[in-house]
């Protein structure tokens, strides 16, 4: 390609860009979902976090399902101020009890609606949520109410596979992960620092 | 649904689970690839930087793309003794120059090109360098082989738009980031601490 047809192009793609920056002018906290069956959803929300807090910002993480093992981010973070609230039976095909998994999601919640009432939060991860809508442990219009009822700036991130339709409906920003493929199908052990 | 249902349908998840776990023994780094128009492919790298610097392993970020922005996760990063090279010219629709990007460019990918030499590095990212392949800024046999012949428990991320075929073959794991909908479309000025 000429030099004058690149540098074309490439003025064709800066105003664009310039032309939906100047568009969008709101201000105000959004709610990102991060769902599919792809790999990158946690690790998106962390790396928001770790964004979020590079900048001197306010970040939370309550995760949903995580399990007995040891966590990365979580020793990263911590230390960092970025409070981690993690439901206490871990995986729930681990413990495969509706009851108590029920009672321990429910307990969890409380801490993600503590933060979501607290405007020193600019940041909200509620990992692995979506699961907890979809098993029932969590009721939808609850969830929606704690979101909707959030300080203006907070911005929230929700992850995990299938997420209900009216949180999708709800959030700003949506990306679906789709797995293209996975080193797991081609018989490669997950690795501690990589995928855990 | 019934606790007898729930537990028999938890089983079968947790018995293709422990499946895919038994069957998933080879040990060797990955390489990584998050592509698509959607957010988060960025994030994610970052977010698995985070993980794997938190479980005390080395990791080195590559940034092919990166304007004059201030930068979240470096200011975090990189007090935790994560290199970062960014590429000097910025955001290429700015700078449009073939020229002066290809030179940049190229002075970069030296860095890559080390870091993707030494197994002292356990994660190494190369943020957005899908298009210095496709603007032909940077030969993609030189990158391949690079790829090829790096540490064998080396792991690599690379992320960006329109990842190019012979990529996303010799790739252990993609995830395309599909955008199902952008709260920019709807108005919403970007933030720093959650989009940059």
């Amino acid at each position: 390609m000429s030099q004058s047809r690149h540098e074309e192009r490439q003025q064709r793609l800066k105003d664009k860009v310039d032309a939906r920056i100047e568009a969008a002018q709101i201000e105000r906290g959004i709610l990102i979902i991060f769902t599919g069956n792809g790999k990158g959803k946690t690790t998106a929300a962390f790396g928001t976090v770790c964004r979020a807090i590079g900048h001197g910002k306010k970040a939370g993480v309550i995760q949903f399902i995580k399990g007995s093992w040891d966590n990365g981010e979580r020793e990263l973070l911590e230390p960092q101020g970025v409070p981690f609230y993690v439901m206490s039976t871990g995986f729930t095909w681990e413990t495969q009890n509706k009851e108590t998994d029920t009672l321990a999601c429910l307990e969890t919640w409380q801490h993600a609606k503590q933060l979501l009432s607290d405007p020193q939060y600019d940041l909200v991860v509620l990992d692995e949520l979506t699961y907890m809508v979809s098993y029932h442990y969590l009721d939808l219009n609850e969830v929606t109410q704690a979101l909707q009822s959030r300080p203006e700036n907070q911005s929230v991130i929700i992850t995990g596979r299938a997420c209900h339709r009216f949180l999708l409906e709800l959030a700003d920003t949506v990306t679906e992960m789709r797995p293209i493929k996975h080193a797991f199908d081609a018989g490669i052990k997950a690795q501690k620092g990589i995928d855990w």
